[in-house]
């Protein structure tokens, strides 16, 4: 049976697509490998510019040109397509869409969904992609260097709300001048995280509303860096002024939680085993993991970790449910986090490079819980 | 035979699961619903946020709860889902992961894709979100106004290269001071186009290094409004100096052809048709459409326009594949361009809402090609 590579998608939201092209597209186009072949089928809208700005090698094909009698689908494009190269399978990654599937199914196609990622060779990168991943850090450090100054330089009101700029110092504020800062050095972030007080105790809490000295407030940042694709991801966690007894306490228990699986991460080990420590270091220290009486989450209830790339969440993860060992060339976060509904969260993530036998930092940033 | 409906997304890249709940989070989780009755499953890490977040009425459960004997992918908790709702089929969105429907399969449940779309109302705006659309659009003439205001601010090199702010002004800066406008005022841009010269003869070029006098700039500035997740959509093209005759011609010619297809537009015509119609007037005003000899496109070679709201391209399409009438509440803009690879490109583009006997304009900015 022969048998061809296929992805269909906008290279916006699919990291395979843009790996697989380098091309940068909002609406979704084809791909498709067929031996040592690669081509890309393209709009007029997108032809010309898909020539100078796609990797090397791949050849470029014009959509009208595979319109016939008037079908003009992306299904019908495809079956014109399998038709001409004699193809008779499709291999497609684990997301391609279902109704385009079942739509070549139907017309005697067959497609197969490759589970174990379409590139399985995007998990380990290569010493250009760590130095992109290395670039992605700086910028992501700037960010939060940007941050940090403005909590330093804030002035404290009288119910103890923090004071910048002639104006209430919210999340939403000091998120805009981190995302500002990020533009300003070619980076790019959608979403990143200052959530103060007790809206740090939900880990993926955006923030909103007044900042307040004396409790934490945790800074996630994770841009695209627009010329390569690639990610920084970096979380501190501040305090304006002096933090509680408590909040000092875990945040020495968490960094030394992260140094120490830091330590353990190199190549074959078990993520899972480093997850499982990470709990266990944490609980040990007095701070355990579990539910509250009225549903609410405590203690440390997410994954130690997470690949990095072209996606911000990608594999290999540091979670339970990894259990294949890490080998050279994986990028991974480390990020402990303790999260109580009674006084907020703290989280602290650096990125890692699995090496042989060690894994190679690539955050470098202080980890100061409070700013004077 | 027992129905549910599902979707199995992260509500950052489906507009469909964001409708659904209102709920963003950035890796996948589940939304079903059964009956009158809807429902999300979310992991630790989001359960406590997705309680206050989500659209009222969605009830929450544990992603935990679903996991048995240890299994604990998707696919195993839709199993776990699928039996205690004794359901014995899922209809899913065209866009749902065929991995996970052929598991699914597999374990003979049954999954159908709904080819016409999940939610076809989110074609339709209400009052509601026509006001979200219009708020991104004032957003959106923010980010327009920063960047005519740096075109005229800026002086010229003896080379003809714009210079500001004690540099040459390209379009990396441009786009960057557009998006921080955008940032402080609320929207959030990933790609906005700068592109001069010869570049915005291509029209998804984002645009790269400097620009210059005399020639037109096309800009482009489509954010998503953080607030509400929709999105803004404007362009506008200028000339900082003095525009050759030939642009000045062509760009006038778009703005006539866009303000009589906008004039078209209204309950009940066929987008096919307004789309054709804008090619013939282009044409009869002596600005063809076709392809050199070179291979490269000229004229006007993509849509007239697309359906604007939880997402940049959505439908209804003013495309020649697009016969459906058009309805009232529908959103699309209108953007006629002209491209040639001798002088580079103009675009001109408004967003209007479909009423019953006209089309509502939501986009209030100058049309002036010359920037002094």
């Amino acid at each position: 049976m022969k048998k061809a590579s296929l992805i269909v998608a906008n290279s916006e939201h699919s990291a395979d697509m843009f790996y697989a092209t380098g091309f940068r597209a909002p609406d979704p186009f084809i791909y498709f490998s067929y031996g040592s072949r690669k081509a890309m089928i393209l709009s007029a809208l997108e032809f010309d510019r898909g020539k100078t700005e796609s990797h090397q090698g791949i050849k470029i094909f014009r959509y009208e040109d595979f319109i016939k009698n008037g079908r003009r689908g992306m299904g019908d494009v495809l079956r014109v397509l399998a038709k001409s190269l004699k193809v008779e399978q499709f291999r497609v990654p684990a997301d391609f869409p279902l109704a385009l599937a079942d739509f070549l199914r139907k017309h005697k196609i067959d497609v197969v969904a490759r589970a174990k990622g379409f590139f399985p060779e995007r998990k380990f990168k290569n010493e250009k992609e760590i130095e992109y991943l290395r670039e992605a850090q700086r910028i992501t450090a700037l960010g939060m260097q940007r941050a940090e100054e403005i909590l330093r330089a804030s002035k404290l009101d009288r119910d103890g709300g923090l004071h910048w700029s002639d104006a209430a110092l919210t999340s939403e504020v000091l998120r805009a001048e981190i995302n500002i800062e990020l533009i300003r050095n070619g980076g790019f972030a959608a979403s990143t995280i200052v959530a103060g007080a007790l809206q740090g105790a939900e880990p993926h809490n955006e923030g909103s509303g007044p900042l307040y000295k004396d409790s934490p407030i945790v800074i996630d940042i994770f841009p695209k860096i627009t010329a390569t694709g690639y990610h920084g991801d970096m979380t501190r966690t501040f305090v304006k002024g002096k933090a509680p007894e408590i909040v000092n306490q875990a945040y020495d228990t968490l960094f030394k939680t992260r140094e120490t699986c830091k330590m353990k991460v190199k190549t074959g080990v078990i993520p899972a085993e480093v997850h499982n420590d990470a709990v266990q270091m944490l609980n040990d220290a007095g701070f355990p993991t579990g539910r509250r009486e009225d549903g609410k989450n405590f203690g440390f209830f997410h994954g130690l970790g997470h690949g990095l790339g072209l996606e911000v969440h990608e594999a290999p993860y540091l979670s339970p449910r990894d259990t294949t060992p890490l080998r050279g060339g994986e990028v991974v976060t480390v990020e402990p986090g303790l999260y109580y509904p009674e006084w907020g969260g703290i989280r602290l993530e650096d990125v890692v490079v699995v090496r042989e036998d060690h894994a190679e930092c690539l955050t470098f940033y202080p980890n100061k819980l409070e700013v004077d």
